[in-house]
């Protein structure tokens, strides 16, 4: 005996349930997302609470899609009908496509599916679902899982440790330890793989799937309905908040560390210093955004993501869930800065050596797979009017001629440490990258890869965001990378003799 | 000529003071107290506004013990008469129970002591007082300072570097690096060594206590009564705010670097991010605290210590000064993990091997020290109800699992590490864990312990807050563990060849 | 056909101009600035927000230089008359003093320079300009330029890495590196290198100056008028605003590495704490600025810049943009903690060994060059007339004597390291001191000076700022300073063996 979909989200006023909410004036609640609350307000009090205080609970669908011009959020063509006229309640994301989701189970004549994904929220968003998924961030979980040298780095990074005699080698990580690194970010992939009874205080027994990865909420996750990405990485539930995605303590839940410290550099930028003391008096909520008069400096959201227009109304650039449209360089990452990808699938790309790399050792581009010299303008000229918000063209000159400079010496110095390496190798010092061999896993390996890893990263982070001084020299930047060269040179002097063989 | 504590708290209503202090409505300020602010008003500007804006000014003891249900805050069953009807100021807790302190000293006629003990609190605040001696925080001195072992450490970090042809040894630090290092959040011991005379600006030559490891609010200080702990260390003088220490901002002072990164893993978490965003808007000062109500994410208060109600007012968990009553595992400061010990005074824990130590260098329990699986269960299912204020079960449950199998993982990696240490000592290519010798000091040795002292430490960490990522990866963790181990077996490599001997 | 800057600035009310941007009640703006704003105000709506938003655009020199007291803020004796009854909008700022600028360029009939300079400043703030070029960061630039053992190590750092064999050695860096780096805090050295001409979108073709080392706010900048300094490192563009600067958000921009951690140390002391919870109910505009009032835990511009008064208006202590007259010891940037220099100009320092440096390697003073006895001790006099806004004498006390133990402490340990390093150099394993080389830039020179440049640093600042906990031990303190020095040892020893020479 299951209640249907359409028929859960029959409209009621259902009077008892809002006054002891204490909602007025705001839309109707269908009916399945009053059945919800009646045992989850009570129970998880705290999401319920997100959920009240979010645009979705304040405001229909159908209000939504009737907004004109650049503040309609809806970019969905059309809205369903039966979705129009009540709040976007519990039942209108957790009812949807019910057929599609592997993880829908009966719940109290309900079909119910616990993780909502991208394909879910297109219904209303469609644009942005549809921009996500040109976005290499959605495919984070396949473009690592599914690379053959990345999958060496990670294993070697997460992996079990093994000694045998002398040597280190590294076993297949368990899966809560990848779930709980990589692919915490990355996204893990989702999986029912069976269901568990529970007896629940308010409802008796009650049967539930259980999902291996989950909870997850990774940018790249691979959902039940075999779709990728999660919104709710940025748009954080139940509020799904646009002021808690502009702000960058959102990006910081991935970008913190010294592998892409875009928040550190940020917060000790003249930026982050402006927002660290203005933001509380910044209106975060603004669709569209408006420079000089809504803030007074960017926030990541500013540059990469958001829709913004002059004090006139005049849109200055177009939103964008594709967040590298306006980055005609990747700086992070790996060895060498190159172009951007052209496909969010990298795990196509093969470099002239045949390995699945942007570059190849020696810097060279694999350039098929990268955009070419005018996407790059393009995407640098779209950047460059977020910068004219408030600067004019001789900073924006100044400092972007500054940056171009500055990733090609982190380049140079990431081709001596390379050398090294590879001389290591050649000489049999370590072993590289011959057939079944990890180019990763031991320690001279590992004080390779710290250098492009961390250091050079950092610098080029600096460098993009205005943010030197520190992180770009003192604090994992210049002095680390010139130490890290260092070591490496003085690693090999100790065990390679050129008169007395090794 | 010394007027007694009793005398001086006659409660008098000193017009003249309180207009100029800008009182209204507010309870009375007692005679003694007010003769303190005659002075220290204008000397010590910053401290008297922290109290104005404090509870303490603004309500009595008689008014607070008479609040009814879960938001009376004074838990004493009474408060003694003589402190009932004027607000809670200088003289009602700097004169309290004058013999037992040793800094009690005679000041313009009263029995001052300089430094308020938990026992002072307890007068008002006796329940927390209690948990709070039950809290291993409270003997965090006693626990390192009377720890052979721990004391080892100490010294091999803090000692003074001693050079011996090619050997370094360490001899104990100096008074003002211990209390400014360890002992800064562990809590020094205070003691009164002498008096001194002052030639002060309003009151001519007055003479006071000299007090050693003064000033310090360490977790754990031993105080002038004997009593074990500070409460300023968490509520800072002199607002004593509920505010403030429900803020993560509190728990940073201590836990904020490689050793114990909760602060930078929680910034950097889904909780923390919604913290910093939101935290404006929050209310951090109601008792109870509402889930769903008064914030929306947690901060350490609301995991660990608050007692928490459901917006019906029912209550969710109750409040808590024994700061691992929800806490089954100890995932930090030593080796491996392992069920949290039975008493607070950990210097009587022996593992089988006669050490110090909750674990044996192999990874076992000294049992009979710790809690058993009842207790670590009770604790579990505690934790788990705050989780269910926002998070249905199978959020919780797979939350949990994973990091129960996070831990585990953490602790093999640490079984190969100490493996490996192990060989070496015996070996003899570093001196172990005989008699006399300090098995942490060596340059081998510093390299061991950074694996569970740093870096398994922080990946327990981001898996047992959901702070995975970058801190449990690139930020000290997997990475640098995997690094660590490597290195020490490259060490290890270079001095050891089986073939040819040491 | 250039219009005078005179004739620019006779002040119109132009209504159009006016409520078109919604300004009422404020003060007239310039022809000149009208002019700018006309075009600018929708080109760069940021920045012109930002001015808006300022006190600059509120109130005309005339109006501020005739407030009374302390409260004053336009130091100098007088303004320009022709500056005294406008707003200090664009023009009144950007084409002051045009003969002194090299970039003074024909601009729509101005005479406009880019960038302002402290001098422009100076022509209302005399005072504060004055002091801070007294100030050693206002010779930042030219201290770490012109000091032959700091460009060693810093080229050692920054410089093109070039592998000769075994040897590595550096390369002067580029001057995007270079401005990206070091300068990037130091300051640049700015340049006219030609001019530009650029098809802009409101007027056509225009010619701009092209200024190498731009943009940049380094504290010590070298301006196009030969001045030193830049005011907008600290007083942020376009708002200029007092409250910006006196947030620690402000110094984090340049004090947040390894190097110099007052950021990182001060968030997590118990200042730092309290800041971060309660600085949204401070007021941080006010001036003077009322200690017991106005805030409640100081920040850094409390302890080193700022005009403070008690709650009865009398003056604690004056204002000062010479920031080290209230600091007795330099404890960072150097082997060891010394006077601080007597002059801000440092490269005219000698020690008894000839070299650039406050102190020899044994850590011996160059007197001459160091302010005397009295002066630390009426400066710290100073510092402490800020502690005791909240804090009696014995605490003041106990803090001062600590810190003064824990700097004697760490030089102690620094004398072991850079005694080691020392015996290192003569016994040929590296190369020191000789003329030509360099003693920053072998790996074991780096390890040197980790321990003096990163945690000793680090240690001294956790003690001068009660901030001691997991900076002063775990998070780059005393832990890794003795291993820094455990693994100079070590490495010694694997290279100098006694009985068997080299």
């Amino acid at each position: 005996m299951k209640k249907t979909f359409l028929g859960g989200l029959v409209i009621i006023l259902s009077v008892g349930v809002l006054s002891s909410m204490g909602v007025c004036d705001e839309p109707a609640i269908s009916e399945a997302t009053s059945e919800c609350l009646e045992c989850h307000a009570m129970q998880h009090p705290g999401i319920v609470k997100d959920w009240r205080d979010s645009r979705h609970a304040q405001i229909t669908p159908g209000q939504a899609i009737a907004v004109k011009g650049l503040g309609r959020k809806v970019s969905s063509r059309s809205v369903p009908k039966e979705l129009s006229d009540a709040a976007v309640g519990c039942a209108e994301c957790h009812l949807l496509r019910p057929d599609q989701h592997a993880d829908t189970f009966d719940h109290n004549g309900y079909n119910v599916h616990v993780v909502v994904s991208p394909q879910d929220c297109a219904v209303c968003h469609g644009e942005e679902s549809a921009q996500y998924q040109k976005n290499i961030m959605s495919h984070a979980h396949k473009n690592l899982a599914g690379n053959d040298l990345y999958r060496q780095l990670k294993t070697s990074i997460i992996g079990k440790t093994h000694r045998t005699g002398a040597r280190l080698s590294y076993r297949e990580a368990d899966s809560a330890t990848k779930a709980d690194s990589c692919f915490y970010c990355h996204g893990t992939r989702l999986r029912v793989s069976g269901t568990r009874i529970r007896d629940t205080e308010l409802a008796g027994e009650m049967e539930f799937p259980v999902i291996e990865g989950w909870p997850n909420q990774g940018v790249g996750r691979i959902n039940l309905d075999g779709s990728m990405g999660s919104c709710s990485a940025c748009h954080t539930r139940h509020t799904f908040s646009i002021a808690v995605a502009r702000e960058p303590y959102t990006c910081k839940e991935c970008h913190v560390g010294p592998d892409v410290p875009a928040f550190p550099v940020y917060a000790a930028s003249k930026h982050g210093n402006i927002h660290s003391t203005l933001r509380k008096d910044w209106n975060f909520t603004t669709v569209p955004w408006t420079v000089g008069k809504d803030f007074a400096a960017p926030t990541c959201a500013t540059c990469h993501v958001s829709l913004l227009v002059n004090p006139d109304g005049e849109e200055i650039v177009a939103r964008t869930h594709q967040m590298n449209n306006r980055l005609p360089w990747r700086i992070y990452g790996l060895i060498y800065t190159h172009p951007h990808p052209l496909s969010p699938d990298t795990t196509i790309i093969r470099n002239k050596d045949g390995q699945p790399l942007p570059t190849d050792l020696n810097g060279g581009y694999a350039a098929k797979f990268l955009i070419g010299t005018e996407e790059m303008k393009q995407r640098t000229t779209e950047m460059q009017k977020v910068c004219a918000g408030c600067h004019d063209s001789s900073w924006v000159t100044g400092h972007w001629e500054k940056f171009e400079q500055v990733i090609q010496a982190t380049d140079a110095e990431l081709r001596t440490a390379t050398g090294l390496m590879q001389e290591i190798w050649e000489k049999g010092l370590a072993e590289g990258l011959e057939k079944g061999k990890n180019p990763f896993d031991e320690a001279i390996e590992k004080k390779w890869h710290l250098n492009w890893l961390f250091y050079a990263n950092s610098i080029r982070f600096t460098s993009a965001m205005a943010g030197g001084g520190d992180y770009g020299v003192f604090a994992g930047g210049r002095y680390q990378l010139s130490m890290g060269i260092a070591e490496m040179q003085e690693w090999y002097n100790l065990r390679w003799k050129p008169d007395h063989g090794k």
